[in-house]
């Protein structure tokens, strides 16, 4: 017994490790089977990515840009709007996002308006930019004051601007985002 | 003559001058029309955007986060799709985009995806900030290392991210977006 008992905690211990360790890979070869099928059916490039809520997986998706012609159908984007319409909030804090790739600016912000803590990512922006994607490209330009970047921002201030967000601060039914 | 031609030259400048910053301020305004309209029925944020192609609106949108449950229904998001949709292409490289406020850093990464290479602007990322919204608080994460954000961010590196990725480059029918 007194053998038996620290080699039965060690195993229970292993065995809880090991686990853990396959439920995050199942839910990233979740994503990997999305971003395969996407790629060999011809939605759109190498992604895929899956919303877990409490262990179930709430949305999923693969990038869909070129079959749905829209730049911002990325796969966190796809699945986090699946997962949005299934729970019907615009607020998923507690759900985990598993990502094929390290998200680029537009899905990090969008996980950021999302609300969710965690993510799992398998490869990097620079993996995605050595196949020739701009995350790295994008990432940088951000980084850079408005006035240096490749696209030409020009502020026009006019006074609607203050009167716009003057009338959201008063509006007394507004619901926050 | 001699009087007449420097004055009608400078009359045609004055008027294309004009007739330049008119054009500006009218795209602007009706981004500020959507995003009144928005706020006023409760679709969503004080936010409006439209994307114009030689001179003519092909996306217009505002706010739509609350009531359509979607966090990434951005102005300049919805406003983007809607022109993809139109001219049924992800690429707007031709298109400007008049936004009601600075985009945040999602809207602005869509904007670099889309391809649109200009942007009119009214109010700024920090007018935003002061009336509650995250626009500069998620570019102050973006520029920090992926370690030092609140969001947890945890690497799983399987291979099927090198296979994924090599599929997609040895891809003939691939379309690159």
């Amino acid at each position: 017994m007194l053998i038996g008992i620290p080699f039965l905690w060690k195993l229970c211990f292993i065995n809880d490790d090991i686990a853990m360790t396959l439920q995050h890979e199942d839910y990233m070869k979740l994503a990997f089977d999305a971003a395969f099928n996407g790629v060999r059916n011809n939605v759109g490039g190498p992604f895929g990515a899956v919303v877990v809520l409490k262990g179930e997986v709430i949305g999923k998706g693969c990038n869909m840009v070129s079959s749905t012609n829209d730049p911002t159908a990325h796969a966190e984007i796809v699945a986090i709007r699946e997962a949005c319409r299934n729970l019907q909030t615009f607020n998923l804090n507690n759900a985990v996002l598993y990502a094929t790739c390290e998200p680029c600016p537009m899905c990090l912000s969008a996980i950021y308006w999302a609300g969710i803590p965690a993510v799992y990512y398998c490869s990097t922006r620079v993996d995605a930019e050595n196949i020739g994607f701009s995350d790295n490209f994008i990432y940088n330009e951000l980084d850079k004051p408005i006035e240096e970047r490749s696209i030409r921002f020009s502020r026009l201030n006019l006074e609607e601007g203050g009167e716009l967000f003057n009338e959201w601060t008063n509006k007394e039914d507004k619901i926050v985002y």
